[in-house]
């Protein structure tokens, strides 16, 4: 038994000795983004450094749309609104004469791509008010593991960056607690978000619906309510990290300028931090978009990278592969 | 170099086994609860059992107030916000002359004990409201380390429960992930939940006021704002326990009536669940109160405790010790 246990121990010590040896964020080329990276960790995990940050304090949040998966031509949870509409349309006839449903159910891109905010909420809260979370969950499962994206072809959870995987790894390899921050509704990422990023709900920060607990007959429910009470996008962002995580990040990760509050709060404690901007260069494997983009426009925050040392990432440049179906 | 590693790791192995040889919850009787507690606890995690449940899913929530400390006669949170209402005092001059600041200030503890929700909540907000985080966090530490309970001269934080201490720590040894979900200020409690119960900021859940990111010329701050937007108390425990952790615990301890829809919330989930009540019934160690106490008050919950099999704790006959200065 103890020979046993003993060969056990020795076995996993080899395994632990392997993952240190590897070299980290293979997908990256070793340029300035990858070092920056690197030389953080190494200095924030160096037990006597004057930068060691305690285990508990390693915490770093990264936005979800065009940081770890794309966003082009619209935030993927914009598709899957629209879905959610039309499979729910048999239910409400008067949508095919009022607008902004006509839009969607007639499938007029044109029209859709030009939803005003107002308009984009009203379907938001169609789509999820109404149902349990129970309910919305399973909708949200369901559609995430077959619905594909019109230009690649892919389910949107294949497009992903490998290289963000490979830097969400290396953070919890080295004690890191990672934290998705999205504007997007947090019941929309949760259900497959562990699956895909290895993020625990709990470790999921979104907007927000107001909810209702009820008690039915066959048990209590959480029924969603169509008001938002949490939009987790610009100053939104800090105010949703404090409120669930209530500890400054020390790495904060994002694309846009709905990022840009996000990384000031984080790069602006005391002691070490990262800041980093993944920067949309790359036309041909992905989108090339920053400073005049409808959607996920990078223009004040990529100013202040500038002014403040945060790393920007050239996804052209930088990254060896996208998504991970590029390895296939 | 190899023979420390091996060294370590059999000292390491002696201290596991140690740990699983002692007798957990060494301050509960072994009646009713303590037994309860441990049926449930070996039931789900002996893998293979048809009960068992996956580490990720074993999340357990606790109110604070009346289950991990004490909440006579009056919620110490109130004795905080008295405390700071005297401590802001010289800056607003107008509050000699205005109820219910004038009880206050006056020391008036009739008035004080006999303060509606809305006058309560008006000096909770001045005492929270127009401070950041940061700041607001020290002057809660500061009162910490030196407020003491007006009947037993102890710390506020020395007046929690030893049981529960012991009950956190097996829970954690277990595998489970213990959350803090309160109705009082989740900022009142996080600058100390972690040093006295071990929970990390991340796993306080409390009622929580509407803030504001601000950029200041020294830096970013998070400004308190004197509007609530989330109330953990009754309905509100399971809306904050989805938003925040997106699951359903397995296991959720309370003690009042605030705690009903809580433990309704978890028992009501598939597979085995534990719901459990500290009921109050020692008035020489502690207090003894229910069903028609204004603080704390026990009524539906018993009753519903009896109806669906939830575990009642008789303090009186099944802890030994209650509160740990007992030991010394």
């Amino acid at each position: 038994m103890k020979k046993i246990v003993l060969k056990s121990l020795l076995i996993l010590l080899l395994l632990v000795n392997t993952a240190f040896a590897a070299e980290p964020l293979p997908s990256w080329n070793d340029t300035g983004a990858k070092q920056a990276i690197v030389a953080f960790v190494e200095q924030v995990t160096l037990d006597g450094s004057p930068n060691f940050v305690p285990l508990s304090e390693r915490i770093a949040t990264f936005d979800n749309d065009g940081t770890l998966w794309s966003e082009q031509p619209m935030y993927f949870q914009d598709y899957f609104t629209f879905d959610r509409i039309r499979a729910l349309a048999p239910q409400h006839p008067e949508w095919k004469l009022k607008q902004p449903f006509k839009a969607v159910l007639e499938n007029d891109t044109k029209a859709l791509a030009a939803l005003s905010w107002p308009a984009l909420e009203e379907l938001i809260m169609a789509s999820q008010a109404g149902e349990t979370t129970e309910e919305f969950a399973q909708a949200v499962k369901d559609w995430s593991a077959t619905a594909r994206h019109p230009q690649t072809g892919r389910l949107y959870t294949e497009m992903v960056y490998q290289p963000m995987l490979e830097l969400l790894e290396y953070l919890r390899a080295n004690g890191f607690k990672t934290y998705m921050v999205t504007g997007a509704s947090q019941e929309f990422v949760r259900p497959w978000a562990e699956q895909v990023y290895g993020f625990p709900p709990e470790q999921v920060i979104g907007s927000n619906f107001k909810t209702k607990f009820e008690m039915r007959d066959n048990g209590p429910v959480i029924l969603q309510l169509p008001e938002f009470v949490l939009v987790v996008d610009n100053v939104g962002k800090p105010v949703a990290i404090n409120q669930y995580i209530g500890r400054r990040p020390i790495a904060s990760f994002g694309n846009s300028d709905g990022d840009l509050q996000m990384l000031q709060w984080t790069t602006g404690g005391s002691g070490l931090r990262l800041g980093l901007l993944v920067h949309h260069t790359d036309a041909v494997r992905e989108w090339a978009y920053d400073r005049t983009s409808a959607v996920g426009k990078l223009d004040k925050a990529l100013d202040a990278a500038k002014a403040r040392g945060w790393t920007v990432v050239d996804m052209k440049k930088e990254w060896k592969i996208i998504h991970p179906f590029e390895k296939q």
